[in-house]
């Protein structure tokens, strides 16, 4: 079972190799017929002062399907306060998570909007996938930088937001307007992406200041849920480059 | 072990019905317990005089980790020769892939394209990830809907395709224009994703008219394969329709 807190269990080569460089690791586990190909990271681990052991197979350890013969615990990433994340970018940008189900596409999301310059990534507490290995192993080393904020409920964040004078925009096929050219992009702004099938809920889609869609082709209903807030999050970029 | 063909084992639930509206599928298997949560789908099977057969368990027959309960043999789709593909549309849009790895990126990149209205996917009979049913299962019904041009070496077919008179732009980091609002892309153009981690290889690079690259934070070194194909054919879209 893997230790509590966010990040605690590291597996993957390169999602280890990113723990580490962020000095998280505290005990590395490396399969014996892994050593000589990972003799790198573990002598970054050893000169870092951490605790390298070798075990014959780390499976029972990991909780993916494919650790790469490498598994670290670590101490749990930090997690930052909402007003935090608002006041640390200007203008800021957040992308919010609105209880996406597959820890895999909340880590290709954290991937994606750490390359399009967001801010931080905001999700709940309670009925979302949780970071698991699974998560910063699609990751890919994203979730060392971008900051994460907990939030007990994602309507009462959207609220929150509102009182920080930030514009919420949630991502939902019926929307009236096209995200592609949102002006509103340049200004404080927070994107909601729903989950996988569902899209957002009722009680976040009643509080975004604007529900936006992606144009999609005739004929198709949905795109994948980490392709559409990648979409997103780089339509932000774009905006506020022009 | 599968059937031979591109698409004649399809699992899951999103992806076994597409195939079924397509009309590929030859016979299907459903696991006991889920036969009462599946009963649209197999009264639709059975209205198109599909075998249904019902089974303890379906996952000795399925190839994918979580077939949902359903497992279907089908005939496999129908691949379309390069110049057709390019004829089937004015003016034509491709993307080809170059050797990805993951069989879940290539149906995911599918998913996109054909979201996208992108006219063809055009990939390696050598040396890629087989169209499997992950691939299937990832593209939630794409592949039954979006062209699939297999060739025998993805260089040669960037040659046919500018005999075709058709433009070719490749993806990748260190490309010398960025894809964000390049206007080749209303041509004829067909735009080249490269291998996870790798990249274009070397042949196809040097074969591509235009090398372009999305623009990255800083510090940030790379994207998903499919997130970068999700985004050059929605750029695709956005400049055919400006």
């Amino acid at each position: 079972m893997a230790p509590p807190g966010i990040g605690s269990s590291v597996e993957g080569v390169h999602a280890v190799d990113a723990a580490l460089a962020s000095g998280r690791v505290e005990r590395l586990v490396v399969e014996r017929s892994r050593v000589d190909a990972l003799s790198d990271l573990i002598n970054r681990a050893e000169n870092r002062g951490v605790f390298v052991e070798v075990a014959d197979d780390v499976r029972p350890l990991a909780t993916t399907s494919t650790p790469q013969g490498v598994v670290a615990r670590c101490r749990p990433i930090e997690t930052l306060r909402l007003e935090d994340a608002v006041a640390a970018a200007d203008p800021p940008s957040l992308i919010v998570l609105d209880h996406l189900e597959d820890p895999r596409n909340v880590g290709a999301v954290a991937r994606s909007a750490l390359a399009a310059g967001i801010g931080a990534m905001v999700l709940s507490r309670r009925r979302s996938a949780p970071l698991s290995a699974s998560t910063f192993k699609a990751a890919a080393g994203a979730l060392e930088r971008l900051p994460v904020c907990e939030v007990s409920s994602i309507a009462s964040a959207l609220d929150q937001l509102r009182k920080l004078d930030v514009w919420t925009v949630g991502l939902d096929a019926g929307g009236e307007r096209s995200l592609f050219g949102l002006d509103l992009l340049t200004a404080p702004v927070a994107v909601v992406v729903g989950a996988e099938g569902a899209g957002l809920s009722r009680l976040v889609r009643d509080r975004v200041d604007v529900v936006a869609s992606i144009p999609l082709a005739e004929g198709v209903e949905s795109l994948n849920a980490s392709v559409a807030a990648a979409l997103a999050v780089f339509e932000v970029m774009r905006q506020r480059s022009a």
